[in-house]
């Protein structure tokens, strides 16, 4: 598979218009990120190095800095540099649970060193984040990742669970996004007013759980469009593991003979098949207006946030990049 | 293979001589694991609540108690459970890296549920630490918790790193330990001392390290030894891993045949045969003269450090008890 053009991250209007002190929380985190996986040896600098250096769009961390505002200084940024290691940590430990070969164009941790050190890598960025709140000091913060862990995990659980049941439900679909997705979204923009107010705020809860969900649904709408040259990775990578999505639940409501597909033993020609059959419906584009309405709603909630105009401003634009990047 | 009978916790005799304070913690952390097992759906109760039920020494969480003295409260209990979960986490990770299927005469939860689950309801048990240390507010806690998982993972890496190289010195098998198994015991009596003091006083620290290191020793000695009815795993079960541990180093000093086993591709009757050579020469002895020195010492770092005549007391008897549990 050729290497896919990355896709540009959808942060750039947000960093434009923020004041300096976005740009540079941001670079700090990049650079802290670097160090982190540099600095523990050839193993970790060449898994998690390649895992960082596949980029990401660094949504989470920006969400961290933007709430913390412009005096979030150190401590901004080792929290937003948590959020993104134990999204790292999760990575790659789903490319274990997944089998999956690439990540962002790049060969995973798990097909690049096996199995066994996929899993130590995912355990030590983990731990690694850990460490980085707790230097911040304060406790709300570790309240709040520890929690949001235990989420994680449990989202991973259920869909495990749930694997290769074509019949589970848009609500089951939903709760297991919560976990898997929304809560880190959520998480990160509560870590970053931690450091400088409750980190208990509805609101903000709201907003970043709405993106969070919104950007679970144009991703999972990926895997069903590709094309690979752009998400890097094949077309019904979901399905091939026996993830159900929502645009597969919308699109048997349509068409009946999508419900019967036997997911298990399905091959890649067999997943692109499938794949074809869903956008055949307007499955997909029911999915992409739902995570619009998300969007929406989630601005929405802003007005009533607790939030400088800057801040809130950024946050509208954050949430308009998750739409745009696949749009 | 029968059911090995459970090998009784070394730990009665600390129970016996402390105040009811260390019965009444130590059932306090019983009973917050098993609510922590039960409380997360069926998953993880059947899983993780196998791993809990299959026992253990409970050792780490012993340290946290006497460590933190009769003062320690629910927030020792907090920090006693933490320790184990994270315990816990590396036993059902360790176990998915090393394809092992019996832990303590129980199927792993990797033999049971599938590697993927293993490794999401290792990253929950992981992640329900952190939380738990949360909960107790203060940072340094939080800091000593990460710094040792971090060194568990690193230990991980160079295990896998180092796996299959019967070339490897003694010292650096001594490193892997410390990261692997001695910095947990050492954490253990920090955290409990973290509650009430500064949590980094170097008698205790190197009291933990040394207890730690002898009981992986020891552990290593039992591989070799077995019998399976004791240990609940296949004799050798290391080396089937690609482990080398000092017992085959001391030995292969004296046997330069055993420097020469091919380990890639050796089956279980062949892991036996390289078990006998081990115990064919003296290094068996060597090994456990080693960990009793480990104790000694680690006993003797006591004398200085900032303990009442109990809590002195009391970690002398678990220092004995893990010598006791493997003669």
């Amino acid at each position: 598979m050729p290497r896919p053009c990355t896709v540009p991250p959808p942060v750039t209007s947000v960093l434009e218009a923020a004041g300096t002190w976005l740009p540079a929380g941001m670079a700090a985190v990049e650079e802290r990120l670097a160090e982190l996986t540099a600095g523990h040896g050839a193993a970790l600098a060449g898994d998690a190095g390649a895992t960082l250096a596949a980029g990401g769009k660094r949504l989470r961390p920006m969400l961290v800095l933007v709430c913390a505002g412009p005096g979030g200084g150190e401590s901004a940024a080792r929290a937003a540099t948590a959020v993104e290691l134990v999204h790292m940590a999760t990575l790659v430990h789903d490319d274990v649970l997944d089998g999956a070969q690439l990540r962002r164009g790049e060969p995973t941790v798990a097909a690049r060193s096996g199995r066994r050190r996929a899993v130590a890598t995912g355990d030590l960025l983990f731990s690694r984040a850990f460490a980085e709140l707790g230097a911040n000091g304060g406790t709300r913060q570790v309240e709040l990742l520890s929690a949001t862990s235990v989420g994680l995990a449990l989202g991973e659980l259920a869909q495990r669970r749930d694997a290769y049941d074509t019949d589970i439900s848009a609500d089951r679909y939903l709760e297991r996004c919560g976990l898997k997705t929304a809560r880190l979204f959520e998480c990160a923009c509560l870590l970053g007013r931690a450091g400088k107010g409750s980190g208990d705020e509805p609101e903000l809860a709201s907003f970043g759980r709405g993106i969070g969900l919104a950007f679970q649904l144009l991703d999972d709408v990926l895997d069903v469009t590709g094309p690979p040259q752009r998400t890097g990775k094949a077309r019904g990578t979901d399905l091939l593991d026996g993830t159900v999505t929502l645009p597969l639940i919308f699109a048997r409501e349509e068409d009946p003979s999508l419900a019967d597909v036997e997911l298990r033993g399905l091959d890649e020609a067999g997943a692109e098949s499938v794949c074809d059959g869903i956008a055949a419906t307007g499955a997909l584009d029911r999915v992409r207006a739902l995570a619009r309405e998300e969007v929406e709603d989630a601005k929405r909630a802003l007005d009533e946030a607790p939030l400088s105009r800057e801040e809130r401003e950024l946050l509208r634009l954050v949430a308009d990049g998750v739409v745009e990047r696949y749009s």
